[in-house]
């Protein structure tokens, strides 16, 4: 299997951490979306024609978008399973990583910022408080939704004892709100199951410091 | 059922479609998120605690984010199929759909383009060209995997002879981009595809303007 990804992208991420659980240890290719290479003709021709990162090709095959590659990974390689087969579970686990995915990270990925910065010539503060922002309100609805997950499934795992692609996602994002000095002190539950991803290999291994691009 | 919706709401209408093509028909509340209902503290509560819409509610279960309440009626109800199970059309219906959701629909709705005008006060020109640029670019990608979906598994669909969850996702975000005076030219399978939904009765019914609200 071949996987592109970027070092600092946190669709890649995600991917990274799944592939991690599963053991699996695809030929890395770094694709550097700062300089564009996720747009050249050659990668969106035989990659990914959505011009995006993550992808993975194998035997033919290839697939963009972090979670539609966590589904197939999922099915392929179901030990361990990240994606619950029990349908409420399932429909939760669901429910957290489109709210991470949909409303939390599009509207602050490197694009989006880059855009607001360069075409909407709005300040670096600006852009920061509109990251800061929409953060926030999102890691606000997280926290909610891990509340009532703890409550009904336990940790120390966002939906349980084991991690599942819920994990997948909020490692990164919350990282990510780190890294541009959101204040996370309210988001008790998150950084809870962040301190114990930080202490596991998968994870570990899947952060960008430790990509070879 | 209970299934809480706003008329022109795209997400809402991705679930409208898949419930009509299901043949289910839910108690319908309106969320008028014009005035912030989807806010307060009752409906975040009680219904959904993202304090987004679309959300459902069956016998005490609350749930969630558009895509996670298809698959959840997926499962549930599964005549016709709208999530593939075929390992690769799967991957495919699921990578399409996720661009849509993740790519295109995030940074384009109602949320977002109030932050531009209210808070980062870029002027209604430079929001409705954010729009237009952010659509125009994600559209284009859903087009060359639409290209290569009606390659692979035919038409008049997305992905073959049947509407699939794919279909849900990219009518609403048609018409949101028509609504908004986006250039459609350039979207020939597309446009294809929007016409033949046009004329099915799921698809009519789903319209915001054929909402009580």
């Amino acid at each position: 299997m071949d996987f592109y990804s970027f070092f600092n992208s946190s669709t890649s991420w995600r991917v990274r951490i799944a592939l991690a659980l599963k053991g699996l240890g695809p030929n890395y290719h770094g694709v550097n979306i700062r300089t564009g290479a996720h747009r050249e003709a050659g990668y969106v021709a035989q990659v990914n024609p959505s011009a995006t990162v993550p992808a993975i090709v194998e035997n033919g095959f290839n697939l963009g978008q972090s979670l539609a590659i966590i589904d197939w990974l999922d099915i392929k390689h179901p030990e361990p399973r990240l994606i619950p087969a029990a349908l409420e579970r399932r429909a939760r686990v669901l429910e957290f990583c489109y709210l991470a995915a949909c409303d939390i990270h599009p509207v602050n990925n490197l694009r989006i910022l880059k855009y607001l910065h360069e075409t909407l010539k709005v300040s670096p503060q600006q852009r920061d408080d509109c990251y800061a922002h929409w953060t926030a309100e999102g890691l606000a609805a997280a926290e909610r939704l891990l509340a009532q997950a703890e409550e009904n499934y336990g940790g120390p795992w966002c939906f349980s004892a084991q991690p599942t692609m819920a994990d997948c996602c909020l490692i990164p994002q919350l990282c990510s709100a780190q890294r541009m000095g959101c204040d996370m002190t309210p988001f008790k539950r998150a950084n809870a199951i962040f301190a114990h991803a930080s202490s596991v290999p998968a994870f570990i291994n899947a952060e960008p410091r430790n990509q070879p691009d």
